[in-house]
């Protein structure tokens, strides 16, 4: 249970209910979930992490559906089941395929694994990465 | 200083000297990085590991740019910096511009933010999200 | 369900009840948490690890709540469900008031996005934070 | 060597000054930090994270070094270097003492390592710590 | 719930159950555990990923209990229960002992408590260490 | 450099030479790592810390080398460029082999490889290991 009860739209505030309903709009859905009612008991930290999130996430140089990739392969290298869930429910409705899905995992897996292989080994850095 | 010395190309042995040629072929280059000729020092590893990252990191569902994309954010999540310096070269190598690299750093961090947000308010799965 | 059975204060041997009595006197409560009653199959891990805890997390140059939101940060930090649920309770108890947990958790969030940021452009540390 | 080059404040545009203005106004320094200048290579990130910072960071319910106290933890926590270095700094700017430091490392060293035998373990959730 | 149905042998195509077969021989055993019948819906992976396991876990240098340890030393710093389940129910099933798992978590929990002191105190790599 | 300077035996305090003696004899050595030296700024964290780790470190149902290399194993897993050094130094003086080396990163590689993939996939604990 979370350590603060989910507040409703009905119950919400006007301060909580402009970012509700600009989620809503943005998102073309009608429902929000469970992460942003919760947040949403810190109605300041509410508004500026879905403005973030909004600004962040949104089309640029990288496609949305990218973005939500990129996102769950934090919030799996983090251990963190709820992103994960969340964001894998994100990126199936933008389009992510089950090939893709797996690419992904795979990609993660890999990561993760040469992350400490680099380490153990305390290999140095080339000099031709120092430019960057 | 990395653990084991760095086994040059000219001090291969011939199972080590077939996997820098596979590489060498399949990336194109002429250039072997530290990561590799230290992980030589044990070559099965060498070969398993290099196996396994030229069929993760080729074309596929997702394009190989993507993939290092996911591959850094991977690496900038776990803190890694020899990880974090040589696929960001790889990446630049592959097309990432900077307003892309930019935007993955957007990403990045503000899925580092909300996955301790979760976990701090300690928020419950939606069932929507369940079903996978 | 946990590795070892929890053991009960009435099952337990006099070493770990000698913990427990010190535990409940300290603490001024009659309730000893899962996590105790867990390791007390390891007894002396029990006892270092109560003596270490009961040292450190005890009023000093810094405040025990302090201490609480700390340990809390940590837990959030490294993803630990029980961590986090057990030491919101602590801090709860200490005095820990809504704003200041949602003032912790903005500041965790915070960091975690700043330490990747600074990992992911490879930042260098300035001259003037050498110094220690 | 960062991948992006740090931006001066008298190559900066006018975009990038104003952040910076209010950086040196808030902080009552005339020293501006290599994350912030690396950060400017992309305003757009560098002015939302700063506001976010500034947000967060200053006063409220918890006291400006108690907060910089908990980025500390989460900075160790994670192996920022950077994060570790810049903010003792802050944090011996707003008063920390070399007891309060240590208290700290104490608390941050003490919560990773249950951290880890509440997971070994596997232990569950106490009922009374569920309800938040 | 997982994102993918586990594949159950009786409906495996014969890539899967090739490794199945396998993986049931190498491990004297009629039980495939959920994490492979899962991951069997991406048959690559699924292959790749038990061929590596299978090579790396055997009898070598290391025996393979000790090996069983180390993963378990991983999986628990990096908090992932499923493998801590897994992992602990292979040690066991290899001989692992209720000491040898208290000490096994003793190590563990130490180990996260000083790679925290040592990166919150910045200590500086002794020379004598540099030579690998 | 480090947050405080490295405390030399001659320059320390009865209660800190007491460790130092301590630490001296139980290792056979002559020389104090700048671990200790720059954690005896705390006195008291010194000696729990040093207490402690002499007891775990020591023989038991698993042999110091097996020990040094869940050490390392944890130590990789977070990224701790300090405690590799240290560590891998140790374990050398206690016997690690190259051999013993390479199985150790591997699995520790796979280990968090696999970690990431049960996370990804949001794989269910199989019943039979429930029962711990």
């Amino acid at each position: 249970m979370a350590t603060h009860r989910p507040i409703e739209y009905s119950q919400a505030s006007a301060e909580v209910r402009a970012v509700y309903d600009d989620m809503l709009a943005t998102r073309k859905t009608d429902y929000i979930n469970n992460f942003w009612k919760v947040l949403a008991n810190d109605p300041a930290n509410l508004k500026r992490t879905w403005e973030s999130l909004k600004q962040i996430m949104g089309p640029g140089a990288l496609d949305p559906l990218i973005k939500e990739l990129i996102y769950i392969a934090v919030s799996v290298t983090s251990q963190c089941p709820y992103c994960i869930a969340s964001h894998t429910a994100s990126a199936r409705a933008k389009g992510m395929t089950d090939e893709m899905f797996h690419e992904l995992m795979a990609v993660v897996g890999m990561a993760n694994e040469t992350n400490r292989l680099v380490a153990g080994y305390q290999v140095e850095i080339d000099e031709r990465f120092k430019a960057g």
